[in-house]
């Protein structure tokens, strides 16, 4: 057995507690080198007296990479408090312990010590990781408010082009606003989606507002407060969420308080709400150049127009939290996504928690983080992170082709481990979005394909999200290409696109327990031809997918007690199917 | 190369700021497995530009374990925000890219790449780890009150025996009180000694007053509050620190809130002060006797009489924090030990931190987690933890010669890579204590084997604690022996012992950046004959270290530029020197 390759590590996302009794328990193991894993445990105080360590119960492998496998176990315990230690067996037979101590042979003197075992002291309810139930249950739809739609002339800034007249500058302006929005509620409510991710709405001169000048006040070209509120008020009734996009790690140049600076200098009372490091930091003096590595204060990469506020400021905290609990009181929203969430400090993000969920037990809070973010998912910073790391890797496999079956589940399921299953729950997973090229494009035009990498997408654990347009088959290269109008007439529409898209999203809410608690288990991988199998199951049901990405044909026999639920490119041969090229198959198991 | 042992994990004891700009990265491989390690890094925002990925250093072999190899480098970041991953060579010449996005095959794709980087996004002041600095110069000294000096006998509780008339059982008591503290403060002064670790000085009926009655006040049996407040002013005066033990698991069963539960069951107004599952709690009553698995309620272990206080209740969090900022504001204690820390909930531990870091900036936070602690001590709960896991390490070798030199060691180097260099910089480091039996005692009463652990300890990393008594070569087994009245008859003293004691404190201090700062390095481990020899080396210079715990002698020359600070059983033989059978020698390099 591979001993270096044994990893536990107590009180994080290997050892935690899942709901209030029932503590999820993980061992990392190299690939294919143990034949079993056994857990021994029980409560710290009893070991002399039960001598509970001459039991132990059988471990699960849970998922596999290239390199690893994870094996699990959930347990509970009567008192509260929980020791614990591993018995590994080897594929060559060789027998481990392993515990808070390292690794041992086994014997009864190792077995009996205390001191052996890893421990979770006291299940404390109050540390447990949280995840809103709701979230669980959400299809999200993303708007760039300025390009969904425009319901309110009146409000257009000057220059305004025709709705679509043209592909989108960088700073071009096609009015679209809030009233939009509310226009077509009912056509997100015949879509399907439940949730609206809207980019920022706050007053600044951009189109895409990320350089925030006023955060408490709704920009006029895209409406007003009273007009939010109704949105809000409108959208819950349709029982349909509102996440709003916080830009709280740099403020835009044009906000008062870097005016103030800007103006004042040293002299400024707002220069501690930022990272200054020599003075003056007007534009253009003292190495103040756009892209420059010579600025005098810190920055949003190296764009002296987004000055990075001082997190650790009292003054800028009570600003920020003020932000921040202000649109959940007035406006009842459910969500903030916070952009550039990981160059924040986790101090900020701690108290950013403590006050949302204050006023809002099950409020969604989402940062954009696209690498590993166990530090900020230990259930009091975020909920969630913007998947990138995991959808980037279904894009490599079925899009980009750059990478084989085996690697793209490999990479799935090593994301997966780097968190608590109540944090995979309500991953925020979007193929694409206002900062990427669009799927439909990237997919080189191929609708099949783009077809297959959401149908994928959706049957995976988390909460997926679709970016607007997406279901009229819309195009667009990265930024600003990818922000362009929606389409609204019904003959430029991709009809076939809304068709499949509207089954997804109804397939994903039929389905929905299984899809949001449900164990997945590849049970075929095929580097070769690239097809793969894969199976959702828990109390709730059972739910088979079959996908091809090669382009050889494969034969499925369904059981007698088998639906399907969705297909593509899926043939009836003789007493059998075939799915073809760019087909897959999503059978679900009935009770009859 | 095994690549299944590679381990990192970002935003941890693995990567963490050491001070303001110093950024520590380590990396773990399977023990002699690798030849070298490589650091990729630079700005993410520069990566493109400047293709610093072109670019790499290396890193340092830190430590190793029987299993691994843990890899060292420190880094700055000119732009407060860094990117890198590794390049590791193994023995058998195979390299490896791992990052963010996990092992790939070196090329220049993936080096160019930027998701494939670990991240740490920006190095924020307010997230950095801070240990006291006080800290690392102490020396301690643990004090079990009712058993170091009887200095006032006016407040001698009834059927007070006559000091050290015997050996002390459970329910006895001999007269200790802050007075006898007061009276000796010159002598600890004289010792060496500069910080004192009380164990519970709170209103209480037990000898050991981990039964709590009050919180708020000094045990008559001990002194009043201008007693306590003339002790701390004293021993600041001496350059003394003070440090009390918070007992906030559980609360006494005499405690008020716990007998009016008592008295009134389901009416009384505490009853969500504690974790209670049915009424009626009255001991005696519903399952409640001692050490019955069959207890309406939570307790320390299952001991009816130490009901559990639910810290997370904001009205018990309010009390206990009120206590605890009241010994600081009131009285300028310096340091809290908290007993049973594992067994309370974060979140309350995350208030006690602000809460008392807020009075006192170099407020030390010692917690008492005898197993892997890594979750208490990221910089916002504790500093330190009772090192148990450390120093019974250190006993398992030269005390009870239950492991072999190489085992000692590697078991060290595991518990140091737990955790951050600044957090094993305050670790509290003590071979004996009122929970154990004591140092010479488990040393069958070798003062030579006591005298080794002591000078091998106090030349480790962290800061070194000795329990009342051991100085004047006291024995005891387990509580309540190893509380036995401390010896003030001259004639009854190990003079020896106390010679030997001041003589180690006096060269911890001498060399105490070296001791507190410097690295540590294992040159020389024989498990045949049990020697070692190791360094300790930082810029203010170096010391070298031979421990013999067989029984051959061993041969040592010495260079003309080197000092011997200290030595046991060594001889003087030709050239050189030997150090016989439980010998050690302690050298320093002097610039001449």
């Amino acid at each position: 057995m591979e001993r270096s390759a044994l990893l536990h590590r107590p009180d994080s996302e290997y050892a935690y507690l899942y709901e209030k009794d029932r503590f999820h328990i993980r061992l990392r193991t190299k690939h294919k080198d143990v034949a079993a894993v056994r857990l021994i445990a029980g409560d710290p105080y009893l070991i002399d007296q039960d001598k509970w360590y001459q039991q132990s119960e059988a471990m699960t492998l849970l998922a596999s990479t290239e390199d690893y496998d994870y094996w699990f176990i959930e347990v509970s315990a009567k008192f509260r408090r929980i020791q614990y230690a591993f018995h590994v067996t080897g594929a060559d037979d060789e027998e481990v312990f392993y515990g808070d101590r390292g690794l041992f042979d086994v014997s009864q003197a190792v077995l009996a010590k205390a001191e052996n075992y890893f421990r979770m002291p006291f299940f404390h309810e109050i540390d447990r990781f949280k995840s809103p139930q709701w979230v669980k249950e959400t299809v999200w739809y993303q708007i760039f408010p300025e390009r969904f739609a425009n319901g309110d002339t009146s409000n257009d800034p000057a220059g305004t082009l025709p709705w679509g007249s043209k592909l989108p500058g960088r700073e071009d302006f096609f009015g679209g606003d809030l009233q939009g929005v509310i226009d077509h509620l009912d056509y997100l409510v015949d879509l399907g989606i439940n949730g609206i991710y809207f980019c920022p709405i706050f007053t600044a001169y951009s189109n895409h507002k990320y350089d925030t000048i006023d955060y408490f006040d709704i920009d006029p070209a895209f409406g007003d407060k009273a007009l939010f509120k109704k949105l809000v008020s409108e959208a819950h009734k349709r029982g349909i969420r509102i996440m709003l996009d916080a830009v709280f790690n740099h403020a835009g140049y044009y906000a008062p308080q870097w005016q103030d600076v800007v103006e004042h200098e040293e002299q400024s009372r707002y220069k501690d709400w930022f990272h200054i490091h020599s003075f003056p930091v007007a534009y253009g003096q003292n190495g103040n150049f756009e892209g420059a590595t010579t600025l005098s204060y810190d920055t949003f990469a190296f764009t002296p127009r987004m000055p990075k506020l001082n997190t650790a400021n009292p003054e800028v905290q009570e600003y920020l939290l003020d932000i921040a609990t202000y649109w959940i009181k007035e406006f009842d929203i459910d969500a903030w996504r916070l952009d550039v969430a990981n160059e924040v400090d986790h101090h900020f993000w701690k108290q950013f928690y403590q006050a949302t969920i204050a006023l809002k037990e099950d409020f969604y809070i989402l940062g954009e983080v696209w690498h590993s973010s166990q530090s900020w998912l230990n259930g009091d910073e975020f909920h969630a992170v913007m998947n990138y790391a995991y959808t980037e890797t279904i894009l490599n496999f079925f899009v980009k082709e750059e990478i084989t079956a085996k690697k793209m589940v490999s990479g799935l399921n090593e994301q997966l481990m780097l968190y608590r299953q109540q944090t995979n729950e309500v991953m925020f997973n979007c193929l694409d979005s206002h900062d990427t090229a669009r799927l439909l494009t990237v997919s080189g035009e191929d609708k099949d394909v783009a077809k297959m990498a959401l149908a994928f997408t959706f049957l995976q654990h988390g909460s997926p999200c679709l970016y607007y347009g997406t279901e009229v088959g819309m195009l667009g290269e990265n930024d600003p290409d990818c922000r362009r109008c929606m389409i609204w007439e019904e003959e430029q529409q991709d009809l076939d696109m809304l068709s499949f898209t509207k089954a997804l999203i109804a397939l994903r809410k039929a389905y929905q327990p299984i899809l949001s608690y449900g164990g997945l288990a590849f049970t075929h991988v095929n580097n070769d031809d690239n097809y793969l199998i894969f199976r959702r199951e828990s109390p709730d049901g059972v739910i088979d997918a079959y996908f091809n990405r090669g382009t050889a044909g494969h034969a499925v026999v369904l059981g007698y007690n088998e639906k399907i639920i969705m297909s593509q490119n899926v043939t009836q041969t003789g007493k059998g199917l075939t799915i073809g090229e760019k087909g897959f198959l999503v059978v679900a198991k009935t009770n009859e």
